[in-house]
This record gives structure tokens, sequence and C-alpha cells, in this order.
């Protein structure tokens, strides 16, 4: 099978990312991290039994001694428990510093296992083996770790760069319809803010992605890593233009909240975020209502909700200001100028947001 | 009073180190990083009622609000619910990624808040305000910072550098004689891995510095620190050089752990080792028997241990062994090829390390 191979260029910190299918079986991309090292699969009880065999005979391959160190699945285990029984595997094992852990899964494991590998020892070394659409085209590149704690999301985390992700494009067969149509999300989310001839391109593959074709899918895991690449390489530790990746993330949590723990996926939330925030686009002045049309169609066509839960605009809103409470900061939005392009504005009326959410829901 | 100011050059994470009697009420000082910002102060129950309003009014003034987060004292609070502590203040008053955490205490309450500091929203600011002779001389300075975990001290952290250290030599008043005694382990160990005309400045200042003299405490500390400093620029990570400034800890760890938990300090236990080190170095053909000497006599006069506890030296060596094979490694011990130089060796015979303890005991 073909697979393309792109890079995050971050200096001394930079590494590669591969795509492609059945790559999870290639030896020869772990070995230049793990040869002659112990890898340590971190992986949840879901994953485990789909895959985790197989890497552990490409880890074996690669020169490595291998260890399983098995979650259970889902955000609720995004938990300093988890980190724990993380870092009493590594230490049952008398795991040292050259030790490389392998994040065999979605976003929760790929965070988990990147804060693990930030804080074990002072900083071992990881590699991401993402295995949901989401994972792939986002949270494994750009070296975001963190764990839940009960007063927020990601509250306790590290930057953490990965020695590669390695994105087995086969491994998205498996995945759950709605964990699909999540991860495509976020490829929207690239277009949008970023890449106009992506969103064309998006909007004439529709349906291909929607069946999983693998070509269009590798074209549009490809397209989203190099965006993301690009913008994690010019703004590691988001001071600047890293910030613009959380387009129709501020509504998304008040949403994801508001619908009770869990009832939402973030991708789901953040689908409907979306059209919220390019509505505020419009309310501002920046965007045409056919531009809305299209992020709103686009979506709709994924598969994924456009439309946020029954709740009333001054819940969401209040949501927001709990959420910006908690970090202390004004409420930040990613606007568009046009498909395409995006601006990070802080002095949105609240009169303006009300607009847009009362706009999202017709 | 006077002052002096040197600076650990790490590009862009550089930072300075001021050293001086009464440097917590400079507000000046701590203006170029907590100005306009919230100050979390992290302290103990000991150091709190000593410096912690002094500190806060100093903090006030130079334009921040601040706030007091009060740990137990001792090693046996250097933990994930210690940490955690400090992440549920922290989120209960909604710091946000501009507060900066100020480390007031010793070598613990730097730990533990340096740590906080490197993974709270993935990365805040903060300060060491060290009042320990261990804290001054050398945990506040190079941007290590760890919790213990029940298999292993020290095994979950991160390197994450301070924003400036502010040292106040006026703070080592009201230090314990044990607490005093054990800070000075350290300062005869740069002398005796770095810096032979320092260990016969130290020799001929024994006494005033057992007595507490400023001056000569003050010299003892900036040496102190510029030996550190330099040794941190050259290898931030401990990939070579560092590991020098681990002088006598192969044994003192060994020591720490046989004597029992608690019973002997760090500064203590690492003196006691430093003496099995230098006769190790002997053994091996490097340093001669006078200089051998001059290190126990000089580690004596600082009032330290110069033996170990009560154990019989196969004890000890398993003791080394054990620690050896949580982290993995090869046992490697840093020898003295003279007074002011120091080599990493890692293939050191059983029966050698033996001879060594015996005649440390002698």
């Amino acid at each position: 099978m073909s697979s393309a191979t792109l890079r995050v260029e971050l200096g001394s910190r930079g590494y590669p990312i591969h795509i492609g299918a059945g790559l999870i079986d290639r030896a020869e991309l772990f070995a230049p991290i793990v040869s002659g090292r112990t890898a340590a699969i971190v992986t949840n009880d879901v994953v485990a039994p789909l895959y985790a065999e197989r890497l552990e005979r490409a880890l074996a391959s690669a020169g490595s001694r291998t260890l399983r160190i098995v979650l259970r699945d889902g955000e609720a285990f995004k938990t300093w428990e988890s980190l724990n029984a993380i870092y009493d595997a590594l230490l049952a094992s008398q795991a040292d510093r050259r030790t490389v852990l392998v994040a065999l899964g979605g976003g929760v494991v790929g965070d988990l296992a990147g804060f693990a590998a930030a804080t074990y020892q002072r900083g071992i070394a990881h590699l991401q083996v993402p295995t949901t659409l989401l994972a792939q085209v986002d949270s494994s590149v750009g070296g975001k770790t963190a764990i839940n704690h009960p007063l927020g999301k990601n509250m306790i985390g590290a930057f953490h760069q990965p020695g590669a992700v390695i994105a087995d494009t086969a491994t998205l067969a498996t995945l759950p319809p709605r964990e699909f149509a999540a991860g495509l999300a976020e490829v929207v989310k690239y277009g949008a803010i970023r890449d106009r001839d992506f969103l064309a391109w998006i909007e004439a593959n529709a349906e291909r992605l929607h069946a999983r074709d693998p070509e269009a899918l590798a074209h549009a895991i490809l397209c989203s890593c190099e965006i993301k690449a690009a913008i994690v390489a010019e703004d590691e530790r988001e001071a600047g233009v890293r910030a613009l990746l959380n387009f129709g993330h501020t509504f998304g949590h008040a949403i994801e909240t508001g619908a009770g723990y869990g009832a939402w996926l973030h991708g789901e939330a953040v689908a409907a975020g979306m059209v919220m925030a390019a509505e505020l686009s419009s309310v501002m002045g920046h965007l045409k209502k056919t531009e809305v049309s299209r992020v709103r169609d686009l979506l709709r066509r994924a598969g994924l909700p456009i439309k946020g839960p029954a709740l009333a605009p001054e819940r969401l809103m209040e949501l927001m200001a709990l959420d910006k409470k908690a970090a202390k900061g004004k409420t930040r939005f990613v606007l568009l100028e046009s498909i395409g392009r995006a601006v990070l504005r802080g002095d949105v009326d609240e009169g303006r947001v009300r607009e847009a959410i009362v706009a999202a829901a017709q």
C-alpha cells in the first residue's frame, strides 16, 4: 500500500507523521525510535483486542522488548488514576529513561500516554499510533498532552512532542459511525480556517469520505495533518496562531457541558459549535450568509449535528462565561473572515453572541 | 545590605539568581515576573509563619494579587496528594495561565511547586524563594522538579526552569542546625568535584560557615550557585556533565534507604556517601589518601556524619543494586581524579566498592 510522510518542523523536537493503510505492521517505521529499547504500549480495552498483537509483532521486529498497559476506554478515564496505573506498570517492570511509550488508540489514550511520557522520570520518548479519525487528524499531532481534573478538562498537562506519529488509516474501518463523523468535524475545520481549496475538495468528496473510501480518507488526513503541522511549527505553545485551531470550540465546550457529561462527542459539539461560530462571523459582518450555509451543509452531509442541544441561548452563554471564568481570561472567539481565513477576536458583544446562537438554531 | 546576581544561561529559558540578606522584602526583584499577575505562594506549615507575610507584602508592592497555599512540612508529603492540593487551590481561585507560582521553603516545597508549575494548564511560570541552605545552593537552581512515587523517589517530574531564584540568606538564621549542616554537604561537594580553590576556601573558613557568618555564607552560596549554573547551562537535561553533581549520591541514596525512612537527612547521607566515594576514588588509584582525608576532615568540621549507619557492606551494596534495578541502568559512580576534578565511571568492580565501604567505616 502507498503511504505518505510529512514532518512537523520543530528543530531538535521535529518528527515525522506517517500516513497510510497497514502502517501498524511496518517495523521499519518504529525501529528508529524503539530499536534496542523497551516499548510500553498504552492502549484501552476496546482497541487492545483489535490491534495490540499486531503492533507488538511490529515492535518486536523493530528490535524492541514490549510491554502492554491496558486502560479502560472513555473520556471518564482520562484521570490521575489512569495516569498512575501507567506509572505503576512502568515502575513495576523497572522501566528506565530509555523506555518508549507507544500510544495505541484515540485522543484519550494519546493524551494520557503523552502526559505519562512527559513526566515519567522527568520525560521519556513516546510514539503516537492513533486509531480514530479525530486522533489521526488532530490530537496525535502537536504535543498537547493532558489529563482531566474534577474542576476542569485538560487542566493538568504538558507540551511534549512525540518522536513520530504513525497513522494507520486501515484502523478507521473498525471505527463506530458516530466517532468517524466526529473526526470529520475537525477535517472540515481545517478547510474552514485555513484552506478554501481543501474545503471545496471536501465538498466535492463528501460522499466518498462518508463511505470511508481509503484514497479519499488518506488525502483528507494528509491535508489536515499538513495544516496542523504548519500551525504547530509556527506556534508550538499556542501564543498566537495555534488558537485558530479552536474554531467552534468555545461554543462546543459549552454544548458538551450543557448536554451533560458524555452525551455529545467532542467532534459533534464542535460541529454544532462551528455553525454558531460561522453565524457569529456573519453577525459581525465578516462572513456572507451563503458561506455560513456552505459550512452548515457540509457538516450535515458529514453526518454531524448542526444544531446544539435544546438549551436556551442564555444557558449556553452562561456556560461559556463559566468556562471563561475557570480559565480566568476573556472569552475569545475564532471567527471566519471568509472560508479559509480565520481571525481571533476578544471584543465580541454578548448581544451578537446571542443573535448567532438564535440564528444557528433556525 | 549587599546582594549579588548571577545568571543561568539557557537562552530563552535563562534566568537570574539573586543572593543576599533581606531579599525577601525587595519588591523590585519580584516585579519583572509577577507584576499585574496573580502570585500563588506555595509553602509549608513551618515556613509560612516565619516568612509568608513578608513575602506577600513584597509581592503586593510588586503589583501582584497574592494567594497562599500551605502544605505540610517534610519529605513524606512530596506526593501526588500535595500536588493535587496545589491544583485544587489554583482551580478554586480560577488561576489562569498567567498565574505565577512562588515556592517559599526548602527542597520539598521547591520540587512540588516547580512540578505543579510545569503541569498546571500545560505549564505556567514560577519563582524559587529557597529558605534552606540545601535549596539555596542546590535544589532551587536548575529546573529539576518532581514528586515521589511509592515505588521510587523523584520518579515523576519534569524539567521546568524558574523565572528567577531569589535566595534570602537571612532566612538561614532560623534553620535548625542539622538542616544547616546538611546544606554544607552540597557546598563541599561543589568544591570537591569542580573547584579546588573553593574547597581550600571552605577549609579556611569552616568555622565562620559553621557560625553562619553572613559574609562567609553569602560567598559560599554564590560560588556554589556559580558552579551549579555553569553545569546546568552546559547540560540542562543531564545527558553528561550534570551527572557529576551526583558525587556521593549513589552511596547516599543507599544510606538513606538503609537507615530507614527519614532517619538521615539527604545532606547527611550525601556527606557519608562522599567519604565512601572518595575512598573508592582512592581504591581505583585516582585520589591520594591525603586528599581523601581532606574531604573527610572538612565534612567532620562542618558537623556532618562521615560514617554510614551500622550496616554490613553487603547490605549497602544490595541497596545500591536495588536502586540501580529501579532505574534499570548500570550503577555509575562519580569519582574524583583529584580535588576539583570529577569523572563518571560505569565499570567499577564490586570488590572495589566493598573495599571502599570498609575503608570509609574505619
